[in-house]
């Protein structure tokens, strides 16, 4: 591997900036590869439409955008008791909604296929069916112009199969799945979770390296400040080792609440999203503990701060 | 967690540091959490004994002498084609030779219960001896104050137990064996290797968050830059995530012969093992591509470079 391809600083400016490590700098090795002095990151805040009160979408995303929110991440599988449909089917609700605002869509979660390890079941006749149910979400969520869409390979209990094949199976399948997101103009997003929920998947830098196995542009993993504080040894290492790939992050505290109800830290991972010159978005999927009115807008506030900081 | 807890620099030295991140901080979250405004990792360059020619013990000592070698990496079991026992029961041995030199012994590699994956055997009856090896091992190592005794806990092929149950074992087992090992003087070292050798344990992280759930302090992680180039993503982002669990390294190039005598670069690495405050031995295990009295001094010289830079 050459230097450049792994994103190294050349010799040059490491010697200008002694023996401190810039941000910004890619460092997986299939990753850009863009050296760059001055990280390009920004902090692009996104929540879960659910946890936003609001009568209905339209008043949702309006105090969505009065608080200051970027991105809004929408329902892959219908949530009606919360009056919010998947987006399949209601591409056009949600794109008329959220055209009245300057949010953005950020990523997809729930959904047909993304969490029902039939993808990698141990019986080879549901796979196919998994295959073409994330296709479907994916080509919505293309439409939407969505970063991505999450998937969990496999919940526990979800296939009998043992790592090794799952790994097989995956690299097996996703570049399909990835060409079929890039096509749309969105992405395949891998999220690690914490071993109570999956064993399978349980660190950034397993599921980057599965990424970069796969050698497909559309396909990324996420980072889950929830579970990367019971899997991670550390948010910064994890952020590095995912680079390039990394392509969403979900933001919750270690009890799963809104950041800063309780003592997790968000200046680590932060940092490494600088780092690696993260610029998609961090979105709220936690609880509230209290009144939301009071409480979200306090969580934003605190992740600036820690933003700052970072 | 608290911010000092997990080594974060504080506000003031981070304002102060712009948004560069400064080596010498752990980042591990169980880590020793001392904060450092400048590295205090040294390159303390090792290698496995067998590689130095030489016709005896004594003379091979001689010649990593004066390469400037700083450490030795000893064999945990016998290597009599080469004139090398395993340390149990040649303490003695090992310790009279190399008492005559400046030399300190890194890590023992090989051995009895080391590498045969007895104690996470799908055979229940097989793991009291494979862990009875290791302590064995362990206390040898101690004796010649190792910095540990290396371990791979399932080679593939060598258990018909998964991912889950051996990790499961794992927890179980290893904080005795690191007990032992601290009581000793040494540590129980865990290698992550690539996916042709071992699936079970293919990157730091993962290393670090078995270690980490142990929680003991005669247990660490060590790197293997020849597997690290298969299997990470980011040589910086897995050292920082083994932090401080992180008490060897192994050196090898893209092919596994000398660094220097292929494309591979050490200078990412090396800046991560520079951020952990790296006090251990970095090791050559590998092979020598033509004359190693020619070879062996211009990898050092390669590696210093890298170093330097890094």
């Amino acid at each position: 591997m050459s230097i450049s391809r792994r994103g190294f600083l050349t010799a040059g400016a490491l010697a200008a900036a002694g023996t401190a490590i810039l941000p910004g700098t890619v460092s997986a090795k299939e990753g850009k590869g863009k050296s760059k002095a001055k990280s390009t990151a920004a902090l692009k805040l996104s929540a879960q439409i659910w946890i936003i009160p609001g009568k209905d979408l339209p008043e949702r995303l309006a105090t969505m955008q009065e608080w200051g929110f970027d991105g809004v991440e929408l329902p892959g599988g219908d949530m009606l008791d919360r009056g919010l449909p998947s987006i399949i089917g209601h591409e056009k609700l949600y794109e008329d909604a959220i055209k009245n605002t300057k949010l953005k869509v950020s990523a997809i979660c729930g959904g047909k296929g993304t969490g029902d390890a039939r993808i990698v079941s141990e019986d080879v006749s549901k796979r196919a069916g998994g295959v073409d149910d994330v296709k479907q979400l994916l080509t919505a969520a293309g439409a939407l112009h969505s970063t991505g869409v999450i998937y969990v390979p496999a919940f526990n209990g979800g296939t009998k199969l043992g790592n090794f094949e799952i790994r097989k199976i995956l690299i097996d399948t996703l570049p399909a799945l990835g060409e079929h997101a890039h096509k749309a103009g969105t992405r395949l997003v891998l999220e690690p979770l914490n071993r109570g929920e999956a064993f399978f998947l349980r660190q950034v830098a397993d599921g980057a390296s599965i990424v970069r196995d796969c050698k497909n542009p559309g396909l990324g993993v996420m980072g889950d400040f929830y579970h990367m504080y019971i899997e991670e040894t550390s948010d910064l290492g994890a952020f590095i080792s995912g680079g390039s790939y990394v392509h969403h992050s979900h933001l919750a505290s270690r009890i799963r609440v809104l950041p800063g109800q309780d003592e997790r830290q968000f200046v680590d991972g932060f940092r490494g999203l600088k780092w690696i010159g993260f610029q998609d978005y961090c979105s709220f999927e936690c609880g509230v503990r209290g009144d939301a009115k009071v409480e979200i807008p306090k969580s934003m506030a605190f992740l600036r701060e820690q933003w700052a900081k970072a």
